[in-house]
């Protein structure tokens, strides 16, 4: 399923979780409330066990995602049109919840490592973003007026699925709820002046996610993924998630043994060499360029930079 | 004032806001509504004009501070002893709004620069803690096992008042809603094992903040502040704050160019010399260590560490 977070017009703020279902957005809520009368069971209980809300759906991890198949089943079979929504009539915004921590990777492709003339990592580098970057698929990257070294970095984000502690590896992928595309924009700028990178990474409205969450039944192998970053329609990153120096089940076990992660935490994986910054001569992000990643399975998410 | 954020006995996770007079605390939201009735009017507005729950108070920013303060003085002068509480019946917790963002700056005091044989900044140097780490002034320090070198860091820290962005330095103090005290705890050997400090930051349940919040017009002068650490009674940082590398109203200024800072956000102003990391030998944490950070005007923040 690709699940999204979608405000229906003239709804200002009131995100709703949907699925989306060819060119119909299926309102979760909604088709669980159906699927219940149609049961002879009682409707209300739909709030509780398949809610609406971005926050209450993503806090309940993966116990609402088989109860969202069953609705979406019922809705698509019974044809129940009133559950659908046209899905140009929607804006898609990011697959997060408030509060929600945003932990990068940095360092976790050798070839970016390389073009970084950095170093190979020991141990995975973890490093935040907070609430005030986060942006949606349809929302434009704005640049700031702060910075002229804007850069781009397609990345593999997983959205976690259930309170996360001390997990070993080979149980780390039953915490991943699902996959999105992130860009994790960075102002090399403001990143480098000091040894801390998180100025250059957390400018307000800088980092999309989206356009939605593939959840992780779809995707058996997280490690064999096709990544891609365009800028202007011209490549920029071509990779797969194989070069990974810190596979996913390591990273959660390793942040899981630091730092509990709640359902809806979102963990950046890292990207792969083909920054701007490691061009020669190094091209920087500009009003009006468009940035586009694709990653296989997972879907492309494409944003507008804004001065 | 002096703004605690408590938990009455036997109240699980109800957490309200209330007034530390002599040895009471003075629920806000209760005295206001008994100002109200007072005065005839509906008492029903309570709930918006001074909400008793942490988060809805901190997003108020000032707006509700001179309410406080009318309906504090009225609880005093009627000795309306059924709106206050004996400070030994609760606990106080962190004055820390859920979802509220905590930025850390690094090397802010010349000596303490020195002494970890670093170099002195052009810029603020910025960091980030996560929820998972903030604890309040009546919690334990948790030492994880997988530290062996935990230590503290006293700090100034101060909570934003109302909505910034671009602030210029003139008007900085004007959104800061007051001040507390932090301990930046830090796992050396995390910190330091990669280039982001973040790792060793934000372990769970490392970082109190405390005891209360002293509202900002009890302090007219924040860069004049005797700032105090000992470690099972034995002096370890005495400094003030006039020494800071880069005072609050050029911190303001800087981050919020950067980031929008929210009502109820942190900004925990850096550690002066003293901490364990420089002594010779090198001195951390262990299970049972009492350490207490005492800031002029502001208050004493005393936890335990254990493992």
């Amino acid at each position: 399923m690709r699940i999204v977070f979608y405000e229906p017009e003239n709804t200002f703020g009131q995100i709703r979780t949907g699925v989306l279902y060819d060119n119909k957005v299926i309102d979760v809520n909604e088709a669980y409330r159906s699927f219940l009368t149609y049961n002879e069971a009682s409707a209300s209980s739909a709030d509780q066990l398949v809610p609406a809300s971005v926050n209450d759906y993503l806090a309940l991890g993966k116990a609402a995602f088989d109860r969202t198949k069953e609705a979406v089943s019922h809705a698509i079979e019974h044809q129940e049109d009133s559950v659908m929504l046209d899905r140009n009539l929607v804006t898609l915004k990011a697959p997060l919840k408030q509060g929600a921590k945003v932990i990068c990777v940095g360092k976790n492709y050798r070839n970016h490592v390389s073009e970084m003339k950095s170093e190979i990592p020991d141990f995975p580098v973890l490093f935040a973003k907070f609430s005030n970057a986060m942006i949606g698929p349809e929302d434009q990257i704005q640049k700031s007026s702060k910075t002229n070294k804007l850069d781009y970095e397609g990345e593999l984000a997983l959205i976690i699925g259930k309170e996360a502690s001390q997990v070993s590896r080979d149980k780390a992928l039953d915490y991943v709820a699902g996959y999105t595309v992130g860009n994790d924009v960075s102002a090399r700028d403001l990143q480098k002046r000091t040894p801390q990178w998180l100025q250059g990474k957390t400018l307000d409205h800088s980092t999309p996610i989206g356009p939605w969450m593939v959840t992780a039944d779809e995707v058996p192998d997280p490690h064999d993924l096709t990544i891609k970053t365009t800028v202007n329609g011209e490549q920029r990153q071509y990779s797969n998630t194989r070069h990974f120096i810190f596979n996913i089940p390591y990273l959660i076990e390793f942040i899981s043994s630091l730092i509990t992660l709640q359902p809806g935490d979102v963990i950046l994986t890292g990207t792969p060499d083909g920054v701007g910054f490691a061009m020669d001569p190094p091209q920087f992000l500009e009003n009006g360029d468009q940035i586009k990643i694709e990653i296989e399975k997972i879907g492309i998410l494409e944003n507008d930079v804004r001065q």
